[in-house]
């Protein structure tokens, strides 16, 4: 069944959760883009236009990741019509929201409900990948949070490879994203290419100890083991303006632990309250703003259900 | 309340899970070392008697494991009346099955009974690391599984830093230990000092998996994740004896996988029933036999309570 036009949200992402480099991710509610989608007349995928990007993002289909993962889910559905999409951008570029992954996942997840939903969100996988890969290349631990939502542990890039894990009741989460860009590049040519085997058995007792905390919905040793990370953030957070600053600041507001959001410079405060993470990133922002630094907080729970649309037929 | 005699058990355990390395450990239900207590006329500890080691364990109090450990526990105390030991080795040396561990949590366990029991099992892994720490460094991985029972998660050597995990219904282990010695000192030389970072990655993610099938009782995929091992096995497996012949083996017969026991040469395989563990027990010693080699073999569940005394008053 075709419908006439399909919107739909994809939700901010937390990649790596501190200590779960490349495996673990989180859907934010609340922040993220949103796509709508209606047939065009010529064939191909079209963008008929772009808000809050501040004209950055590029209008050209073969270059944005909305039309490459949109172009890529007609391919495999061999799909011949045109499409045009619309694009809201609701996240900041190369801030560590996944900001890439949610459009790519926002114009795959339009499309198949302009179609009639003819393919299950797993099916979807591939096509969101396509999308993500023309910036990032082929990760899915924002993608996958992205479009199944949740608290996600990606061990490869196919839907079996991916396990939706159990979210502490009460898990509240706060953000500032620093007016700097980071872009993934950079955080990633910072990173070691060996660590000692010593630093291994650390980050894998501590992503151990941040599984159980899950499971056991204990949000102290979920955000203490999330902070465990000795690998990946003394490498990083020379990029983070005022990380250890942030750090304090959002412990002495009831936060339990801040980590990297994906590769930054936003930054993610664990709390078990909504008080207390909407207290702690209005916190942070003070905490830049007295730094010279202007920066955009939000906080809001784990979103359960990632990526949906609504339809108009 | 002091007794005149105490009997303590203390199991066999598997460092690692394949994966796991330095951070995960399983009490092994049947196989184990028991030790007894009772006063001694002098002071100090006493090695009274060994049997089960083949006179290979010292007698010398100052270097045999069970009176080192016993040692520090009477020094915790305080306590100055003298304690003898006698030692029913249960399991073989150097042979991955946590050997001095048990001989260390059963020393400990022993005298704490013949004590009244005074502490608790927590108050009593100092003493016991004291004892493992004679022979291998201190470690938990063998000795918290060991004094605590079923599935353990060691990110530190004290309590607080230690977690018991849930263990999976059904969950049964078969185990053949070749006759040859891979002592511990041998199998840690062997490991890289550095491992990449991309190595660092999928371990991480396969310890989450690992956790995560725990949780959810899945023994298929706990195997799985638990063989994907891409760092110690790859070092050491050319210590194991035709280790590639033994998985194919487990497998052939019904096991889910196949791990390195510790730092072998036992070799560990995960079953779901205890028939297909005891049949795959079985199929190890024959393989080991066509190969012109002699073994032991054994099978059971998690023992649930780890090491425990009886006591005559």
């Amino acid at each position: 069944m075709l419908n006439s036009r399909a919107e739909a949200f994809a939700p901010a992402t937390v990649a790596n959760l501190g200590v779960g480099f490349d495996i673990l991710g989180l859907a934010i509610a609340g922040s993220g883009d949103t796509i709508i989608a209606e047939w065009a007349d010529e064939p191909g995928v079209h963008i008929a236009g772009i808000e809050g990007d501040g004209g950055k993002l590029p209008l050209d289909p073969k270059r944005n990741v909305a039309s490459i993962a949109a172009a890529a889910l007609l391919k495999q559905l061999e799909v011949a019509q045109g499409v045009k999409l619309y694009l809201k951008k609701g996240l900041p570029l190369s801030s560590g929201l996944g900001s890439s992954a949610a459009s790519a996942v926002a114009a795959v997840v339009a499309v198949n409900a302009l179609l009639g939903e003819p393919l299950t969100r797993p099916e979807l996988l591939p096509a969101c990948l396509e999308g993500e890969a023309a910036v990032s290349g082929y990760h899915a631990d924002n993608v996958a949070p992205c479009l199944f939502g949740g608290i996600t542990l990606t061990n490869g890039i196919t839907a079996d490879r991916i396990r939706s894990l159990p979210v502490p009741r009460g898990l509240y989460l706060a953000f500032i994203t620093p007016h700097i860009e980071v872009p993934t590049s950079t955080a990633r040519a910072v990173l070691p290419v060996h660590v000692p085997l010593k630093a291994m058995v650390q980050q894998t007792g501590a992503v151990a100890e941040l599984i159980d905390a899950l499971y056991r919905g204990d949000i102290p040793t979920m955000a203490r083991a999330m902070e465990s990370d000795n690998v990946i953030e003394p490498a990083r957070q020379h990029l983070m303006p005022y990380m250890a600053d942030m750090r304090a600041i959002a412990k002495q507001q009831g936060a339990y632990g801040l980590v990297i959001s994906g590769a930054g410079p936003t930054l993610c405060a664990v709390c078990d309250d909504e008080a207390v993470a909407r207290r702690v990133a209005q916190a942070l922002r003070e905490g830049y703003a007295a730094r010279g630094m202007g920066s955009y907080s939000r906080y809001g729970g784990v979103l359960a259900e990632g990526s949906r649309a609504v339809v108009f037929s």
